[in-house]
């Protein structure tokens, strides 16, 4: 059972994140959800399929979930066929799902009181970094707990530990926060850059050397809206999600959130123009109509 | 003639940039405006003190000026004892200032019309960075006109030529809109942090592999805010008219910006409570404030 793991939830950040276990040699378990494609590819891979998160949990030491959302992570632990009932006593449970810290505290709650372990784990680098192994994962546990998961992390890209179980969910919205407004930023700058008839490349070029120099701004946008794409990447309703647990965490500990609350009314508008399944820079659609411009990179 | 350069407006920024000149072996020729005890420190370097512009343009092949805004920039060059009144023909006139690209195009056009030759050559990177005669330097200015301007922004950074005149504060108010905005980003999402007990040092590292990772997260707040400090840096004051430049080139050509606008208001609102002079960090403090914590580094 040792170097078992089962994961639960092979969307577009899972599979990749799941294909780099198989690659580091895990003996993997999966499921499918809605979607058989994604499991029958891995399965071609090497993983077995263990129809549903009881029965990867049956078959795994280590059981990680990777969903949209706190509903989906209950479901997969505590559903009529969730993973608690497959699963062995001790068993680790890994979330890297992105969810309110207030969740993520309750279902340490209950798999402790079931006789688990748990450990939150969201990631940070989008499907690309997903792919090549490299993410940034922000790790919330005990530091017993941290030192099992860490083999099955470092597959899939470097475990930070920031704190005790909830912790890596609270530095991951701190990210969100902080790339939902640095995009929002990018955008309003490259949009005037663009109508005041600046050349894109150059001004990318400088920026990056200024005070003004963001990841997103010299890694993201460039793959993205500035080449004209906005495919994800980063789904614009899921940032929406991530935007929104910020929001209501804030509100619960009485944290002001001015710019976030605007950015998250904005990539709304974009949601409902149709774009909550494009990459999140569809914002810039808003910009460039509004504007009457289109923002590109020459090359 | 060739090795001489003149220099208005050695205040927080220019002092170090004068500085700079002195030690590439310029012969710098500066004057005193309101505050004597700049010129009397770079005059111990070995500058001459031109008394006023005019008197700075009479000894210098190139005249720089780098002053808060348009009208001080009108008055360097045409007021009473203004530069023009001193300069030869073909003098090459360099304003480092930030101020608007319309502004910019009116100069050229006023100094051109009287047989001068002009640059745009905003800078960014805070007085740290003007003291190691490491500025990102963003130029506007002609093909031949950057050739001439070169040697001597070299000595105090590194010139990046982005377009015509004019263009150079284009892409210095595109890095603006972007620090202002993110700025405030990393500010909400820290007072979040702190607020739900997140250990700070270990955040600003794990953000810094992240999606979020941002020059300022990493390189201004450990040195200002996150270390308890709010000594300019950058003037909160400075960075307003540089977003009102902004917002208002941006209103002349159509272009959208409801997120730089609230950044806007709230600087202006920090400004308001007495902080207008101290580090634009300074808007953190109504975050503290309204959050009750204070947001720190441990070392």
């Amino acid at each position: 059972m040792e170097n078992t793991v089962g994961f639960i939830g092979v969307g577009a950040m899972g599979e990749p994140m799941a294909a780099s276990l198989l690659r580091a040699g895990f003996a993997l378990t999966v499921c499918a959800h809605r979607n058989r494609e994604p499991v029958e590819r891995l399965v071609a891979l090497g993983a077995r399929d263990g129809t549903d998160p009881a029965g990867v949990a049956r078959a795994s030491a280590c059981v990680i979930t990777c969903v949209p959302d706190a509903p989906q992570v209950d479901e997969a632990l505590f559903g009529e066929h969730g993973a608690t009932h497959g699963a062995a006593p001790g068993t680790l449970f890994i979330d890297m799902s992105t969810i309110s810290p207030v969740a993520t505290r309750e279902f340490d709650r209950r798999l402790r009181a079931a006789g688990f372990r748990f450990v939150d784990a969201p990631v940070s680098g989008g499907t690309a970094r997903a792919k090549t192994g490299k993410l940034t994962i922000i790790v919330g546990a005990s530091d017993e707990d941290v030192r099992d998961a860490e083999p099955v992390l470092r597959a899939m890209g470097t475990p930070n530990h920031v704190g005790g179980v909830g912790m890596g969910e609270v530095v991951k919205l701190v990210n969100q926060i902080i790339i939902s407004n640095t995009m929002i930023a990018n955008i309003e700058a490259l949009t005037f850059a663009a109508k005041a008839g600046a050349d894109i490349d150059a001004t990318l070029a400088v920026i990056g050397t200024a005070t003004g120099s963001n990841y997103l701004l010299q890694n993201w946008l460039p793959q993205s809206w500035l080449a004209g794409s906005h495919a994800p990447g980063f789904m614009l309703d899921l940032l929406r999600k991530d935007l929104a647990a910020a929001l209501d965490s804030a509100r619960a500990i009485g944290v002001p959130m001015p710019a976030s609350s605007l950015a998250y009314q904005l990539y709304t508008a974009s949601s409902g123009e149709g774009h909550g399944r494009d990459d999140y820079t569809s914002v810039a659609q808003f910009y460039e109509r509004a504007a009457g411009v289109k923002v590109r990179k020459k090359a």
